[in-house]
C-alpha cells in the first residue's frame, strides 16, 4: 500500500471495508515517530515560505467519529508552527445565528487569509453526516420548505463540490482528511478516558450514544466520500487506530500539498531594489 | 534589576529614559535560551489546563517600533503551544469598513474565546501611537466633529482601560509588552534585513521613514505607558536590544501570569462521575 492509496479517486465509489483501520505497512513505531518529526521539520520550512509569498493558502479540514484522534493529532502534527500563520476553528452544534444563514457561511468567514494554514476541526461536512443520521436537525434549519426534497444530500454534495473548487481557483488549497478508525478502538480509547481523571473532561456519555448509530454514520462517510472526493479536493482516508501512523502520515500528506505549491520568497523587483538600496544609503548614513 | 522592574507600576509617570534597551542583568545568551525552553514547556502544561478549564483566556499583546522583534517573538516563544488553544492576530492600517466603527471595533472581534491564548500583533494602542504621530489619521476615522478635542488622547486612554478592566472581570487576563528597542539597534537589523535576500520581502522603504518620528513615537509611548499602565493589566516594558533576552522575558512574564490563575483540570462532579459510571458498563459490555 503506497501513499497514494490512501487518496480516493474521483468519481470512484468508495468502500469503507476496503480499508484497514489498524494498517501500518512496513512502519513500526519508532519509525513512524521519526517520520513524524522529519515531516514537521519540513512544514516549519514551506510554512514560512508560504507565509513570506503570501499568494496560497491552506485548509487542512478533519473529520472522523469521536475518539478518532481528531485533536491530538492537530496538536501533536501543527504544533511547532509559527502560531502566527497558522489559525485552527473547531465547529460544534451550530449557534442561533449560524442557523439563521445558508450552511456554508460560518464556515466561510474562517478560511485561511493568503499566507496561512487554516485547520478545521470538523466542517460544513457535519451536514451530510450529522445532519443526515440525524434529519430531524434539518428542521431547525429553517429552510423554505419547499426547498427540502429527497434530493437534498446530493444537491449538497454538489453545494460542497462547486464551493471547494470556486475555493481552490482563488489560491485555498484544500485537503481533507477522513481519520477512520474502528469501533473497538474507539471503545478502547473512551474507557482510558474514564481511567484518567485528568482526561475526563474530554468525555461525555453523549459520545457513547453515538456508538449505536454507527452503521448509520459510516453509511453516511461513505456516501460523502464517494460524492465529494474530486480532482481539486480528493479525500485522504487515514488509517486511525494506530496514532503514531496516522499522524505520520497526516504530516507527510500537509508537507506534500505545501511542496506541490512550490512556495517561493517573493523576488524583489528592479524597482524595489533600487528604493532597497536607498534605505541602505538613508541608513548608513546615520551611523 | 528584578522581573517586577519590567513592570511599570499604576499610575506612576514612566521614562523611556530609566530602561536600558539593551539590559541582559546577570545572564548570558545560553542561559537565556535555557529559560526560554524551559519556560516553554511550562507553558505548554498551563495551557493544556487553561484549555481544559474553559474559563480563563489570556490575551497577549505587543507594541513596538519596527524591527524590535514582534514577529520574531511571537514565533520563538509561542510556537511550541497547541495551536488549537492559540491564535494570533496582525493589526495593520485599518479598512474602510474598520474605520466605519468605532475604534476599539477590529480588535474586540478578536479577542480571545475562554480556554485559549489570543495574540494581538499591535492592536488598539495604535490609536494613542500612530494616530497621535499622524493627527491627520484621525480625519479618516469620519468621527463627528465635535468629537474630536485637544481631550481625545486622554479619552482614548480612559476609554481602552474601562476596555480592559471590563474584559479582566469577564476572564480575559491581559498582558501588555511594550518591545524597547533603541534606534541603532532597530538601524542595524534592518540594515541585515536588505544584506539577506531571503529577509527583503520583511523590509519596506517606508520603515525608514518613522525613523524621523522616532522622537515622537516615543513620547507617545510615554504617555500611553503612563496612563494606561493599571492594576488589572499593567505594562512590561522589555528591553529588546538582546533578542534572546527579550524572548526569555516574554516567555516567563507568560507563564507568570498563567501559573497566577491558578488553572486546574476541571473536577468531576457527583452527578458526572455516575453518568461516566454509566457509560463505563455501557462500553464494557460490547467488548
Amino acid at each position: 500500500m503506497s501513499k497514494q492509496d490512501f487518496v480516493v479517486p474521483a468519481g470512484k465509489r468508495f468502500r469503507l471495508a476496503d480499508h484497514d483501520t489498524a494498517f501500518t505497512g512496513k512502519l513500526d513505531k519508532a519509525q513512524g515517530e521519526k517520520k513524524l518529526e522529519k515531516a514537521r521539520e519540513r512544514m516549519r520550512e514551506l510554512q514560512e515560505k508560504l507565509y513570506a509569498q503570501d499568494e496560497w493558502a491552506l485548509l487542512v479540514l478533519f473529520q472522523a467519529m469521536d475518539g478518532a484522534g481528531k485533536d491530538s493529532t492537530i496538536e501533536h502534527v501543527l504544533s511547532g508552527l509559527n502560531p502566527a500563520g497558522c489559525q485552527v476553528f473547531a465547529f460544534k452544534a451550530p449557534s442561533a445565528e449560524e442557523l439563521d444563514h445558508d450552511f456554508l457561511w460560518r464556515t466561510s468567514k474562517c478560511l485561511p487569509e493568503r499566507g496561512r494554514i487554516g485547520v478545521f476541526n470538523r466542517s460544513y461536512y457535519e451536514e451530510v453526516l450529522v445532519v443526515r443520521v440525524h434529519p430531524e436537525y434539518l428542521d431547525g434549519q429553517k429552510l423554505p420548505r419547499g426547498l427540502v426534497t429527497e434530493k437534498i444530500w446530493e444537491e449538497r454534495f454538489e453545494d460542497i463540490n462547486a464551493f471547494e473548487r470556486y475555493a481552490t481557483r482563488n489560491g485555498i488549497a484544500i485537503l481533507k482528511f477522513f481519520l477512520n478508525v474502528s469501533p473497538d478502538e474507539q471503545r478502547r480509547r473512551f474507557l482510558a478516558r474514564l481511567d484518567e481523571p485528568e482526561k475526563n473532561w474530554k468525555f461525555s456519555a453523549e459520545d457513547c450514544s453515538k456508538r449505536d448509530l454507527w452503521d448509520k454514520y459510516m453509511a453516511a462517510y461513505e456516501d460523502m466520500i464517494s460524492n465529494t472526493s474530486t480532482e481539486h479536493a480528493p479525500w485522504h482516508v487515514i488509517p486511525a487506530d494506530k496514532k503514531w501512523f496516522m499522524r505520520a502520515t497526516v504530516a507527510e500528506a500537509i508537507v506534500a500539498q505545501l511542496e506541490s505549491l512550490q512556495l517561493e520568497f517573493p523576488t524583489v523587483t528592479e524597482k524595489q531594489k533600487k528604493s532597497l538600496e536607498e534605505a541602505r544609503v538613508m541608513l548608513s548614513k546615520k551611523a
